[in-house]
């Protein structure tokens, strides 16, 4: 029998947090949002998602038989020690109002996990804008973007892709934050969704890369105020994206100097 | 539990069926083999491959726990009817001297299984050449040989790539047909092994293609008059293979006209 | 000083046809169309473009300092003569109505050239079931369809690819055909368009293929009864594509045996 | 007419400027080097390009037309001011030594030159280890080596990419430095070509990355101690390079907040 998957659920844990409201509130008013966009963005959050979006998404991932445990920014090392580490196959990652606040030597950390141990690596919506995300992709990760509540629908377009397994041709939802290209990313290795939105934009909504001998997925949905995290193919795809993305059982990257294998005359 | 993955293993069979010997021979001497390659390429086979290429491989998938059957050119329709495909998940084919002799309705009714249906193929060594993979590749799918029985060196590419799942960063095969580059294909999705031949040349030797919905393996190595299918990297690539290429369950494909999903003012 | 690029102008040339509309209507009833939409795929067609999508096109490419000629299906050899080949660097392909028209051989004839002599291709529009688009891809080549003159809205994907040199981020057609994902084609080598479609579909607009030594370009916009093929965008785009896909001078694909470049001991 | 592309060829310039031998000196030492290959590092490179490599592959460019400056690590601001950088199109790097001499300000500038503004980097050889190419990339970077002198036959792999144009199929550098995949970087956009080495080692010497408006080319032949740049193959691939990654006319990135370009009801 398989030992199940390890995952562990990272979440910036400030938008549903009380304690963490006025530091969110703080930094998106530098960002020129105020009045009932505030509130929204924080009491409103909590509403919607009242023990974190990690606890979603976790509740989740353990109904699907994966070993999970949660971990956020505001425990030590981020809860990301080098133990739990040790323990996890996959890791997946939320961010939005503190990605600044995820210290350069945890970066480093899951980084090094990912490209050099093979962990996997499911970023989600706004963690497109986190640390190890964009140092990942080697690019500015930057996009368009507009708060709505418009319609997003998302086609599949690799259609054999195992991220794929169980939707429809596409779904919906119903209101959804805008992502709008450019999306400033490297092509992905295998695109797998692609999103409309009524107002006018497309979107590369899920994204596949091989990074050293790590897998690393990009999914779109997801935003703080909105309940997609409840939503039946998001979290499919969610599920799909970790077992693509587990440690696959492949050499170890092996570097330096190396001696002929042939003889040299 | 999840069902057992159900794999056909398609062989040729020619070279090592005496039935067929004279067959191979008139057919290699219009190549301009003679003598000791011939009886090499036909008796010479039969005593590598007594069953022949495909017992040892089904014998192996049997064992990693795949549902296997085998099917040969000389059944009728090849061993590929319908009722058989409809209970085969991956379709591996080994074909060499007699790639003509494949009728192009088969071809068509595989080739819808793997575009349409999502059904695996995993092409082996001279599959190359085979109507199948040309017809799913686009290209002339031609390469440079040479038969020396030289050494090849095969490097892990992809280390996080499920078919390179329990191998180490490079293995061997002590005597090998080479293929050289150019190998017209397309570049593959994704490039898992490139090999390094002991005469000076290389050659892209595991090739991932998405094709519809289907996922298609191009694997190198394999010689009619040489025991690599014995070989146990050889066996792991091949069954690494089985489990990527099959089904995922994604999406079947609609096509044609479309009502709208939006209103149109 | 540069030669100028040579560019054949490929149109089956029956909608714009009046000695083929008997034929395109025949066509066209099987598929169920009648009354209005016949007389438009004709007559209708005709008042768009009355000497052909060819003539636009070509005078475009003309006017971009390229040597230009044209080609019709009902010509001889459809046009496509060795003599004419001999002197394309880059065929352009329009067809509808008629694909199943076009012969095996002269098929045969343009996939050697493009495969093995590096000629560029660049598929446009409905050319995406041509015979010789479906036999470079190795798939349907289906997609979805809706005629409702909606609109089009073109996104860049690849920003630094020379295809969408002098393109603002987006453009639109106002009145368009709608194609819809599906597009059962090969992820291509380079995804440089993205279509956000107002009935709510998305779609892979501008899609780049290596094939062999030459170069294919598929690229969606462009419909019988509209005028798309006087949007300047739509030209900018071909004629940038035209550069793209002319032949780079690499090195000839040479295939068979190759004796050692290094001594086997 | 055409303006000429404006490339800089910036340079490390330490192993071949006697100022900077003790430097070299002390930090290979920290490697493990020590006698004749500490002086073959620092006098016997000063011997093969004796004014820097610099020196020899900008006498090359200019002689093929481009508009060529030069730029070292020692100069103010590397040579790589904003003033330099608003005139250049391509960049060409060359490093190996002192990668850690470079300042992070600069990185960054020429990291969003490429990225943003679409300026061309060309990666020489241990570049594969800068700072720039590192974070362009989001992998470590590495890779085997060896030092012994031996041959390597760098093959085409896609035959009509414009950087093999008027290259055979393949060349050889008859006394080289192997580099040993695994090459950790990540699967390029485009593979032009593969090297095959003596020792029985395999890489992927051409690779070709879109990087938002930039492109990025990373090629491995090239040593301090050997005279590879006066080599006309590599030098043809070098200028065809720069022809590629040249700036192409595509769209800005445009980023942020984007109103709605259809009415949301």
């Amino acid at each position: 029998m398989a030992k199940p998957i390890r995952v562990t659920v990272w979440n910036e844990f400030w938008h549903e947090n009380p304690e963490r409201h006025a530091d969110v509130k703080a930094r998106l008013a530098n960002y020129g949002f105020s009045g009932e966009r505030l509130l929204n963005a924080t009491e409103g959050v909590q509403s919607v998602y009242p023990d974190g979006m990690h606890k979603v998404i976790a509740d989740h991932l353990r109904a699907q038989g994966f070993a999970v445990r949660t971990a956020t920014l505001d425990e030590p090392e981020h809860g990301l020690t080098e133990t739990v580490l040790d323990e996890t196959d996959v890791l997946t990652w939320w961010g939005h109002a503190a990605h600044d606040q995820v210290s350069d030597e945890i970066v480093e950390r899951v980084h090094e996990r990912v490209n050099m141990g093979g962990m996997g690596l499911i970023a989600l919506h706004s963690a497109h804008y986190s640390k190890i995300f964009k140092k990942l992709m080697g690019t500015s990760c930057m996009l368009k973007t507009r708060e709505a509540d418009e319609k997003e629908r998302i086609w599949v377009i690799e259609q054999g892709h195992p991220i794929a397994a169980g939707l429809p041709e596409y779904f919906e939802i119903p209101q959804t934050e805008m992502y709008g290209e450019p999306f400033d990313v490297p092509a992905p290795d295998t695109l797998v969704f692609v999103s409309w939105f009524q107002g006018g934009e497309i979107f590369r909504s899920g994204c596949c890369y091989h990074r050293g001998r790590g897998k690393v997925f990009y999914f779109r949905p997801g935003h703080e105020t909105l309940p997609i995290y409840y939503q039946p193919e998001a979290l499919t795809v969610i599920s799909n994206a970790v077992r693509w993305a587990a440690p696959s059982g492949g050499p170890e990257l092996v570097f330096g100097d190396h001696p002929p294998l042939e003889k040299l005359d």
